[in-house]
């Protein structure tokens, strides 16, 4: 690959030559890149509502690039966004994308990035519509903001979950987990060889899962196709606890789930024992999954229980009953947010 | 001031605590803070549109906490902001707050920063709708994206410059940049000097301008109550000779501006004496004037030509005839961007 230092370009030549490739897709983009601000039009259906989100990703936080592609981390950066849309039972429309670059990345790292950035929006239908684009004086910065649009009286919060509502989770967990700790193992033992190659056959699944996600777009389509509006949705990306408590928290309920119930990939199951660790922990508590946490009716048991890659996983209760998992010889064990804190765990990255 | 570190209330707790004071202001902000999206209704007026724009500051690139104080920084990266939004003729209504956070600031820093932002709302009638909060291995990372309408018609664009059409400024221009001047030659003197007190009196203004820069909401109402639609418009965030460019090429048009039509403050020019440099080049080049920058028909040139804080510097002319600088002594000298770019001034921190 060729390298051309940024500073060639400059600011206004980066952002041309990176835009130029993103066709607008949504005739609620009336003007995107290129002025003080995108302009958008949400007004003609009185029923639809604006959705906003915002992520930031930092090198040496959130992503290491000795084993990230840059594509791929164009594309979770994205993909991360829309699915916080999705868990609003919204559908994204656009992104700005704000990135702050250091020395060391040149033009083609850039475009990498964005080709990921931008294979994301074809894939889920999203239009980039701006962004600001600085020097850093390290590493990358990727700041994302993605709006979307949803339907009054469709919408769905946090707290709207009740007390005999079903709690489902869609996909598996703790997958994308266990690839970060693969390919933590590896990088550490492949430090200082030159040419060292990692062998990862057999655990293409839990790489996929840490390095290129997928938000839940299928499932919203799912849920509306039939008919079945969750009272309380989220994103696991903190991890099932520290979501599970998020939702018991603002809808002022309590819950219990069943550790025979968490959906756990085979491949996620074999490295947890490969690296000797707890597999319940890792699922509950590894986070960025990106799948969904959902409270349903107790009278749509029928709707979800069939429902392909939905997973019943337990159901709300009374506040005073706290949240619980029920172990597999029917413990009660406090659920607690072990989640993934960048400001707490010295070892997260 | 006590210091709290920021890893005993985690990432939930410091945004709970932060965000707790934002009262929301806008009846577009449907819902705020705390869910995985904000909620905006934008649906009620047909001729509404949405605009969004984004801006990312990065300490030892855009700031220097040497000498900002936090609080005027969250207010100056509100303010940028809003800026972009006025700059299209609109009101900004929403912003979303990312931040990176490195480990030696605490939660009351974080506290004056968003004091800064929250001030910054108050006085532009805006509303905090959510934000992602990070720990960073490094500095301050500031990414701000605000939401803002403009109506439908009203809105201006760069590309809408036509031959004849009359340049205006507001305010002055230059005196951002030689505050900045001044606070870097402070901070060396000052350099390894305990308990040193720069002098700064009679320089208030210029360092306002750099430090407390305020988005002009008020000539947004002036034009409309005059009846004045600008053809073109942008806020002066990398220098005037940088903005200038950008309409005329966004416009395909041409410009004459007369440099004794600049409006320069006293102090600038004091400023640039002492630190012997060229004032024109400070006030053309030096950015972050936040002012606006626009063209209007000529028939409007009595409506401007009065208008308080507004100064008619030149016109529009064909793209032929090129983007020049009529001198004091009636020479033409090509206007060339020489705007602040991160990407190439090695000495621009």
């Amino acid at each position: 690959m060729s390298e051309t230092e940024i500073s060639s370009l400059g600011e206004f030549g980066l952002i041309e030559q990176i835009t130029k490739d993103f066709p607008i897709k949504n005739p609620s983009t009336q003007v995107g890149v290129g002025d003080d601000c995108a302009v958008l039009n949400y007004g003609t259906k009185p029923e639809m509502r604006t959705l906003v989100t915002t992520d930031v990703l930092l090198e040496g936080i959130h992503f290491d690039l000795t084993y990230t592609p840059l594509r791929h981390l164009g594309y979770k950066a994205a993909v991360v966004n829309f699915s916080d849309v999705y868990a609003m039972n919204g559908q994204p429309k656009q992104i700005t994308v704000s990135l702050g670059i250091s020395k060391r990345f040149t033009v083609e790292h850039i475009a990498e990035l964005y080709a990921g950035i931008r294979l994301a929006c074809e894939q889920y239908g999203v239009d980039l519509v701006g962004g600001d684009t600085s020097a850093s004086v390290t590493g990358l910065i990727i700041s994302i903001t993605c709006i979307g649009e949803g339907e009054e009286g469709k919408i769905v919060y946090r707290n709207g979950a009740a007390d005999t509502n079903l709690i489902c989770v869609t996909g598996d967990l703790g997958a994308a987990y266990m690839g970060l700790q693969l390919l933590e193992r590896e990088r550490e033992v492949g430090a200082g060889q030159k040419d060292f190659q990692p062998d990862f056959s057999g655990r293409e699944y839990i790489l996929e899962r840490q390095l290129k996600p997928e938000a839940r777009k299928d499932v919203i389509a799912m849920l509306k196709e039939a008919g079945v509006q969750p009272t309380a949705m989220m994103d696991v990306s903190d991890g099932l606890s520290s979501e599970l408590l998020h939702i018991c928290k603002e809808s002022n309920v309590g819950c219990r789930i069943y550790e025979d119930r968490i959906p756990i990939d085979y491949q996620t199951a074999i490295m947890a024992e490969e690296m000797n660790m707890n597999l319940v922990t890792a699922a509950m508590n590894g986070g960025e999954d990106y799948e969904l946490l959902f409270t349903v009716p107790l009278t749509d048991h029928d709707k979800v229980v069939n429902m392909k890659g939905v997973r019943l996983i337990g159901r709300i209760t009374k506040p005073e009953l706290g949240a619980y998992m029920v172990t597999r010889d029917s413990n009660e064990i406090a659920i607690r947010a072990q989640g993934w804190n960048a400001f707490t765990q010295e070892d997260a990255n």
